[in-house]
């Protein structure tokens, strides 16, 4: 086993002391580099997003701040600050690489932000996208109304708080994934996005996954991911 | 201070060591008696019954098991024992008090237990009657195409387990209170309840309220008030 | 069914883009419009409410804050802020709906911005009102002193933090509901509400529901339904 | 240091192996020798109760079972054995140590058995007992009409589940230490005792302390300290 | 919107009082029936096998007993019995629908029934199937080995308690979505797969979406989805 | 009942409006008003503080801030602000009515504001007070060597954070009631004093209570009347 | 990295369908091999125990059952079966590995079997054993009089229930590492050892570091690491 | 016992009033002198310092600010300010005392002020130090690669948040022991650290220890300890 690891050292990634970054995703055809910002000083982030420019493809930087912008235009003069999530993107490669549409859906108004980090996210991979804003439960006829629309997407993202119950009534309209993301809206008993968090692992729906509460980005991830397959 | 309560001393109940039985409510017409059953021997129940009975009105015992009721149905043979949820009723008042009628509605078949404690409730207190079972969210249609019925009740009381999102929708669908009761169906992430509960505490619909896990009785005692107001 | 869903698409709602604005309530007689201001920007409440007023009838903007007080005095001078619950009122529709009257209950003085939540929902929807603040059962002649007082309401909305107890002791005193509202007032293992709302889920009065931490909103709200009924 | 810790080692204890039997106590007027039996199989309580037994006093053992029972029995024949609470109690000094009374108070009849673990170990230290049972909040007047028996005791030792709130209203009825013991009584959002304990915690009563959930003897135990003092 | 509801009553669903069963899917083509055996009695399981069998298709039964199965078997004699996850299959359709592999992956031995009930569904859905067990991150040599493998697959389920860190190594290695079962496997704090369910949603793999503790089913049906897409 | 509840209503208290300001205390020698500050504005302190030391005795006013001092001091030129534990104390009543000494004990450095709040109150109820601050269990010869001086008081107040284990080795060195208070001390897994708290709860020591988190208060409180008793 | 990974497949170990047996350790001298039995049936046990015995070295099977130590014991007589944790050992090898003293100290009687687990690792091993039992912290004197004993230790494995105190007091008598291993022994709000857990975690003796609840094997494991060390 | 006490009054440490300061650690070979700064103010630290530093040895303050170091620096300009993790140094001792070196591992890139904590430690007490930083799971060939490295080390410090995984997989790679250390880094459903852990106690590697929440001086010192052993 030794001998093998030996062979793994000369694997394609630079270290910057403080960070090991990967050149394996620049190879593989519309996959952006992805940078999470949250407890990266703005420096370690310009100098992260500084090697993985220097090579083609996309970049997002999520979770982080105007400062750490600053830094990134000065690298990239093309790169956009997304105020609502926090997030940095730098979109070299519009190229469509997803089969059909996906569909980002809030339950609320207050959902939005995570909603626009997924809805980046799913831009900067290369899908159609397909936005549907506060239908939340309980005006049940916001979401019936957008039905058709809906069942177009091969995938949908679902993002609620309070209750989380959107996600259960979503996929009880469709035949495709529902990846499910809690947001932290709401106050008291929702417990910074825990009680929609346990409603969406608790759905009575088959077609939903979940992730954590306001990624945003991990959902848009994914649904890429099987709008490609 | 000390005179006020000297007087109170000599309030009706009667004390039996182990418990204190009141008699308060027998007197208001078509209130039954109620008795918690857990954490209460047989043979306890049996003599609170049967104190309770010597006065006029309906008894409900909850939460108890056969040997209790085989002891109750020796002082009154006109007792009934629920097996689903564990409850004894003895109705001697078929009086129609409630103004309109209670529905209760359940998610799946699993939450049918609770249920029918909230209704068995609904029925000992004099009120009219709709059950809805098994129209949880995953298939909206269901619960949609009961939308008149639903809207004839004048409260509703709406049993859920797993993520509990059932009251949202039926909230948004009625104009009236809508009572909300967590069961403790589902597994894994659902705590035995607990995720329907929070779902239900950050309802997005205004009119729902909400009683403990698996609390029937309650929803069901409260549904019956509002229904005589 | 698509047939069905294709006619939902003309329901009367209009989409700002980032919310569905419904106008289902303006027509029934007495209810509020009601904006929940939390994670929302001032300049969304401001026309979301725009679109609210141009239609009759009272709003209520709940959980905002003075910034979009100022944009929504803008559009409608008779608006007024509420400063210790943040909420914003606009009562062009002062008609009595309610039968009887509506009790709101504090169990301590630092309970009382929870409680003005509840009571100028109460107010907004056309009740009469009583207010007893400060009446805790650790001085529990306080709320034995206002017995007569209660019994007159037909529902009460009873605010508590820290043991939540209030309820439990209200509740054995009245035969009308009783909506419980925990507060997040406390310290320690009070865990902001959560011990109140836990004490108030397993009220050992029969009478009492619950709605979610420090919802003074929800608890008005049903009070005023049931008030109605 | 070493100097001293070598003295330590000739402190009077014995060394069974599985537990080191201490005889300070015994030494100390009325006190009880206390094995607490969960977790100890029938004859580690055997063979430890009779290290202890062959010194003058009192001997208590908690929650084990009657296996445990029968085998002390042979060692001492006046033990007696209290099923409810699960408790094997020697009493050979019937002395009385205590300066007045101590209260033991219950919320519901359920609450009983953890009232007579208190109850046992207030005896067996040697004080006057007052038993009130099943005078929980929700109807008010049953601890009301006792105002005065409570009054008469120098500490009061208070068991309630569910909401736990008895001990707030005692708290304010009396001016003497109230040891509040949250039972596993309840159901659902109960959390076996967590919600009664969270409610004594946060009690608004000043003169109110809390022992861990079930534990009458240590609330017995420290209310006849109280009441030595 | 009442005449849109009207039209809704007649969808294709039968009413047996306890469970309203849905035809929809019987219709679209390779979808099995599903029942969530847990909390229903075996004559209402069977009740509702009968009526779904009446139609074509692949059924599924989770979660339930081998008194349920001797009751389907009588219906339909080809229904096996899943001892190890409690299901019941009968496999009436063995067209293959998904479009490449679905791998189902285990990090114990242990984790082998979550993963069976995984298996078992992508398998009645109509997929191609490759099983690795036992292959944790503690011996990171083992699943290393198994990457070509792996690698060929379109989706991959990961069933892992204790810490449950198998999910975010493979998703490292493959660039396909990973759904993440969670399983109740473990002692003290794991409390009963929680730890895994957190590590899970707190992948650092971007690629990971969640299901609830020990929902093989949910796992397998969102991996069939995928397949097909 | 409705004649004795009338009565009631005479008792001695004053209405504020946001405040229900008793004064049965200030009849009970040496009993001071107290007030808990938190969640009450500066107005609203003065408001109270103005009635209440319009009677004899003394004030505490705790969680309360430098505003409030200053406006208390307006009216009491004696106020003093106790900036470690943010409490007004007015003290115009110096008798002792302990029999005994009540000692304050903390683990740390940290947990000294807490044990002020515990001491003042000592003081304020006319008790003799030793204090022991930072002789936590680490160097458990810091303990040891004070125990004739812990031995010497009628009862202890032993202030921890962290893992709070000190109350269980005090409760074994003496045998008075130990009141155990939690603090808010320690960071991680100490989740704000709940490890502390628990720890406390199931101290091993026989003769140990617990209060709230912080309430260094209530600990005094108690203590007080123990050493009273 | 395709060619280096397609190495790491003839890596030894063995693939038995449902366990993968790795050989890794048998060639590390003095090493056990240890089968974690729970979930497992005693026939993968015995499979798996056949396979590993087949090399040269120790067995440990933790937490399994007499069913699979009956089968164990027809493959390889000497095996011994541990009741009070459920363990099966092998020892063929009982060479000394560990430089020191391996201390293994509990603070009540209770923690027993958790510490038998913990010492039946150590010797397995190949350590000198201390075994300390029943010196928690409520009777100082218990673990000071055994000082000098604790000081010969390289390591010492501190199990403790309730409160966990213990860990901390040992912690500040020795200079070398203190392995703390939180038992399930307690009731009410010990949560199955999570405060004992929590206690430990924030132990304020820095030499302290902690395992999972119950497990015995772990600390005996590591302690046994660091003895060789 | 009394007169065994009375000797240990007569200890090496130094009452400073609100603090007891130790001087047993000085006196033995290469232990700094430790001081936890949260919760002591700039003034109290600085007094402590002194004392320490007027005997021999290095000092370490953890968690404190600027301010402490200021005045800290007056006493000893050579005293040395660690921005990232809040930490003081005065390092007079520069032996190695360790037998080998401690490598200290992180997750990722926000992990790294725990483990610079860490690695003050590790060098204040006299040992070679590895770091190895940004090898989370996710890229499982970042850690291989280093795995040479990782074995020349006598003990591993592994640091990571999120999931917590690393420590399972480093653990696999050593055969020493691995102390690991949960970040609070992460979001959502991390709890601050909580899932991390979690993860770490339920390790499927043996030789896997945990400490509390971002401790990184306790790891640190734990495995100075170990190094010497």
């Amino acid at each position: 086993m030794d001998a093998v690891i030996e062979k793994l050292k000369h694997l394609p990634y630079e270290n910057l002391g403080f960070a090991h970054v990967d050149h394996h995703r620049a190879i593989r055809q519309g996959f952006p580099e992805v940078v999470f910002g949250r407890g990266k000083t703005p420096e370690q982030i310009a100098a992260i997003a500084e090697k993985l420019l220097a090579r083609a493809g996309n970049l997002l930087v999520t979770r982080t701040e105007v400062r750490a912008f600053e830094l990134v235009q000065q690298i990239e003069p093309s790169a956009i600050f997304h105020e609502s999530c926090g997030a940095i993107s730098v979109i070299r490669d519009r190229t469509i690489y997803g089969k059909g549409t996906v569909a980002v859906v809030t339950a609320g108004t207050s959902d939005i932000p995570v909603a626009e980090e997924a809805a980046l996210t799913v831009e900067a991979m290369g899908n159609e996208l397909i936005k549907l804003f506060d239908v939340g439960v309980a005006g049940i006829h916001r979401i019936l109304s957008q039905r058709e629309l809906l069942q177009q997407a091969r995938v949908v993202v679902c993002c609620a708080g309070m209750e989380g119950a959107l996600p259960s009534v979503v996929g009880g309209l469709v035949s495709v994934p529902v990846i499910a993301v809690p947001t932290s809206i709401g106050y008291g008993a929702s417990f910074g996005g825990v009680a929609a968090l346990l409603g969406m692992l608790n759905s009575c729906s088959s077609n939903v996954t979940v992730v954590n509460i306001d990624n945003g980005f991990g959902a848009g991830y994914v649904a890429s991911l099987i709008n490609r397959g």
